[in-house]
């Protein structure tokens, strides 16, 4: 790493977006944060990442102003958790896209489905920009995910951790 | 390549979305072949890619069942370009996706924005799921773009090349 330059400085909106998104890891980072696993330790154990790839891929959503460290407290040792900021909660429209194509694209094992539940419909739909019932835009407080990793237990995206207009914090990941 | 095992078959949408999308490159291919610049040496050119990179990418949006390639010839020397399967077309919800994000949450060089134009309606806006002035879904056929690279040229997507209800080629991506 890195194995191309940077092109968080591109004209092309497409590129800078994909300077942060075109990471296999760093998407599936972002989803673990979403669904409130936010803690070096835990991401690392659902993911069985490599402690290295891991807090390179939280390093660059943190430079991105995607996560906020957030420091904390555990066994008398101080830690961080990391949360969403403005910028992080914008990304569920990218989360929701990349898994709306895969869901209508690929081929789902045993045909289990992620469902994207909508609070103000009460409705449960594919993932996608709209809820495809009431027609309102899926925000972070009012959407559940159903998610293939864990059938049946309705994950509130609204109890991800957030810091609302936090600038990017530039402090190296560590666990 | 590959740095890590395969998602295709993960039972989460967004894991076998990130392993399409989580690519920088392949993200970037897929821009060029949506503007309509869908022959080998065009992308390369516009690119700068290493002819190796490009190979791999291709073959691996071929395998994905996103591109095809559609053989023609070239001072009588037959040549590939490739075209977007329904998949592939499916795509520009994700290409906006990103794009939306980016131009929201990253600084644009010099305030150039990307634009979306709907031929539906005939305004512009940004990048997105849906036009902001009709509301309508942008489709390839209703669909163009005034891009930074390009300014005051717009591109309309709907002259890519498409093969609708293609299968995947799972021919090798050489020149």
């Amino acid at each position: 790493m890195p194995l191309r330059t940077s092109w968080a400085k591109d004209a092309c909106p497409i590129a800078r977006g994909a300077d942060v998104f075109g990471d296999p890891w760093a998407v599936l980072v972002l989803r673990e944060v979403f669904i409130g696993n936010n803690r070096f330790d835990g991401i690392r154990t659902q993911l069985g990442i490599a402690e290295s790839v891991l807090s390179n891929r939280l390093r660059r959503l943190v430079e991105a102003g995607i996560l906020c460290l957030e420091p904390y407290i555990s066994g008398g040792r101080p830690r961080n958790k990391y949360c969403l900021t403005s910028a992080g909660v914008d990304a569920l429209s990218v989360l929701h896209a990349i898994a709306g194509w895969a869901q209508r694209n690929t081929a789902a094992p045993e045909g289990k489905l992620m469902r994207v539940i909508c609070s103000l419909c009460g409705t449960d739909s594919a993932p996608g920009f709209l809820c495809a019932s009431c027609g309102e835009q899926f925000e972070l407080s009012t959407t559940s995910w159903d998610h293939p990793n864990a059938p049946g237990r309705v994950i509130s995206l609204g109890k991800a951790e957030t810091i609302e207009n936090a600038e990017a914090s530039r402090f190296s990941a560590a666990p």
